[in-house]
């Protein structure tokens, strides 16, 4: 491979040229390796943002991230495989009972899931607070599981993308997160790595979601479709809304707990609606049809997959799960009509509590959270209860209470159409 | 002082806001301590270059550095102080007759240089090339020579804005040298704590020069203008050209003796008709009325102040200058009138033979460089010698010459008006 000078990539980038298939496999490959320096990478980082990167450019990114370490080589697990991934919201423990569902509908789900970091959970926290159950698995381990039961929630792989882990770990300092080519490419670099035959996206769009604007979400979305139909992966992108938290349950356990509801049929409708909608488009990418994924949710049979899923990987389905030590309740002070949540506000406030991370290495409360206690639509009076705190750190509560005062749970008199809401926004399907 | 978050201070100015005062003030005092880290500074770097800073951020900027680190604190030299910066260019040997006549004509100039990279040579270099002369000198050599001679040619000292040296470092290889706010406030920090009490910018415009174009240069003129006065400094700011060559001799001991003919009543127009301009600025701010440069210059009243300068600092100034071991003659190929040399390729040709350095722990050829043996508007037919090619190392002529090939040293049939050349093409003075 050439050598390039750092120095003229970054140039390149800073001046709004296009960077060459050959400059972008060097960068990333060079950085990788640390013959390109970290404020190298850092001014580039920020070219890039600034000044974007075209299609071809964030395909070919792509591709240096994915060459940059191993492909998680799959055994023959004798289903199609298709996975899904979220941009993050407030309660979004739709990998949950999702998983289970389109393994119960006769796909392989191999969700490699990462940590949370900010207002918004991660999915292995969340399982880590099932007692027994681990998050690393070796690959026989995956394709084991996913051709015995058909899903498997594990941590991604240190030999997956480590150009990815770097680079991430780089625009955390340098504020350098926010741009639709890297976000894009780091998203698709590890889900192309790992194998899959079909991708979901589920882009979240709203006060709670990395991006607030539509527009915004739908430029996300373009660019991981692109990458996909760039690399053969058939990808469809989901615009859902992430203005209020899904469900009633924010926090690790919390979430837990409500997951299993739905996975026996019973749960919040927007859970169960969104889950079914992401189920839907993972079969039709696994050529999977006949079944329906709202049939076999309802009827509870995505439950014993569930089971089997955690009894694999250490757990105990049926074991209690954390308790937080103080309970504590938020109340209206005026009478009127709940309107909904604040998705940011809940995240904060279920963040603040001790359910999320401020740092990498900061340990959470499998027990802390949020949870909402009121419908949107219902009429409340002074005093009625609208949510509990959880936390096992009670000095931690006056500023969760901070974070939901104001307008982040609304009651007007006069709701208007404000208390429907529209889940599904837009679906960009494969060509 | 507050403490404040890097990545809030990138992200601010990467989404073109403003940065407040104490922002800048905190983010440049802890580059300096090393409590933000390179790649941050990398990131902001970039989010300048391509963002902007206003004045008053670039007035701060400024500020921050200088008080990054001392001041020059030059005791009573009993003349007024005043100082000249060029941003470089091709040739550029002004300074070495420009501060023994502004001595000569009363003034004291402090100049405080430092050493050049790429195809502009520096300062430094060019009097290293003279036996015995030192660069280094301390605060009381400084003042005591001021004080007995007028004129001090020598290294910056470390104490001065180390905040700009470790700044700079980190731009050379970042891709961020090319702004306008971090030049202008790279240049002018360090002459503001030298403690100067007037200053004169001679900014160069032009293929030999930083900036290529005029708007870029009168960009920057304007920027570092607005710092002196924002920080009370009198600053004048000449716009002159750099397209070609200044005088006929680039590389170090070649522009020493040159310098040392326009300071004996001779040398090149051009030469003494910038070095007179100069002078005639520095005069002005210094409140010296009454005596013309061009005179003092022409009378070769200079000259003895250039002996003792030399000598005060160790050097011989009547001792030999180095010559070079290998000498080879460029040669006209077709009939015409030369109609000038391009300043970058004379310049390329310079540093190629070894009178510049690619990286600064490099060392330089005192005898390598380029001398013109002819003027624009001389008739030229096949043989005519056109330059001459100086190093101590040989096999460096081929690439020397190649770039002298083309168009960069012209000859044409007809050529019109090409011939002229306006040196100083504006003057910006205090208002």
């Amino acid at each position: 491979m050439p050598t390039y000078s750092a120095v003229d990539v970054v140039t390149a980038k800073r001046d709004c040229r296009e960077l060459t298939g050959e400059q972008i496999d060097w960068v990333v490959g060079a950085y990788t390796r640390g013959e390109v320096a970290e404020e190298q990478m850092a001014a580039l980082a920020m070219a890039i943002l600034l000044n974007g990167m075209d299609g071809r450019e964030t395909a070919r990114w792509t591709q240096a991230m994915i060459d940059s370490g191993e492909r998680l080589e799959l055994g023959d697990v004798g289903r199609p495989l298709v996975d899904k991934h979220s941009t993050g919201g407030v309660g979004d423990k739709i990998t949950l009972p999702l998983a289970p569902l389109v393994a119960a509908c006769g796909a392989a789900v191999p969700q490699l899931s990462g940590r949370g970091l900010g207002h918004t959970g991660g999915t292995l926290d969340k399982l880590e607070s099932i007692p027994g159950w681990r998050a690393s698995l070796s690959v026989e381990e995956i394709t084991a599981q996913l051709a015995s039961i058909g899903a498997v929630i594990c941590a991604t792989t240190p030999a997956l993308a480590p150009a990815d882990r770097k680079l991430y770990a780089l625009r955390d300092v340098t504020g350098t997160v926010e741009s639709v080519p890297l976000i894009a490419s780091s998203i698709m670099s590890k889900k192309i790595a790992e194998g899959t035959g079909g991708l979901v996206l589920d882009v979240k769009v709203g006060t709670g979601a990395f991006m607030k604007t539509r527009a915004r979400a739908g430029e996300l979305a373009d660019a991981m479709t692109a990458i996909g139909a760039a690399h053969g992966l058939p990808t469809t992108a989901l615009l859902t809304d992430m203005s209020r938290p899904l469900g009633r349950a924010v926090g690790n356990a919390l979430e837990v707990a409500e997951s299993v509801e739905v996975l026996r049929g019973g749960g919040p409708a927007d859970v169960v609606e969104l889950t079914v909608a992401l189920a839907r488009e993972m079969l039709a990418l696994a050529g999977i049809t006949g079944v329906d994924p709202a049939r076999v949710l309802a009827a509870g049979e995505a439950y014993p997959v569930w089971e089997a899923m955690i009894a694999a990987q250490g757990g105990d389905p049926s074991a209690a799960l954390p308790v937080a030590r103080h309970v504590e309740t938020v109340v209206a002070e005026r009478d009127g009509v709940f309107t909904g949540a604040d998705a940011l506000a809940v995240g904060t406030a279920a963040w603040r509590l001790g359910a999320g991370r401020a740092r990498k290495e900061d340990a959470v409360q499998a027990a802390a959270g949020v949870r909402l206690l009121v419908e949107p639509g219902d009429p409340v009076k002074p005093g009625t209860p609208l949510a509990e705190l959880h936390t096992d750190t009670p000095d931690r509560i006056p500023s969760a209470r901070a974070a939901l005062e104001g307008a982040a749970l609304l009651i007007t008199n006069d709701p208007g159409d404000r208390v429907a809401r529209t889940l599904v926004l837009d679906t960009l399907r494969p060509a």
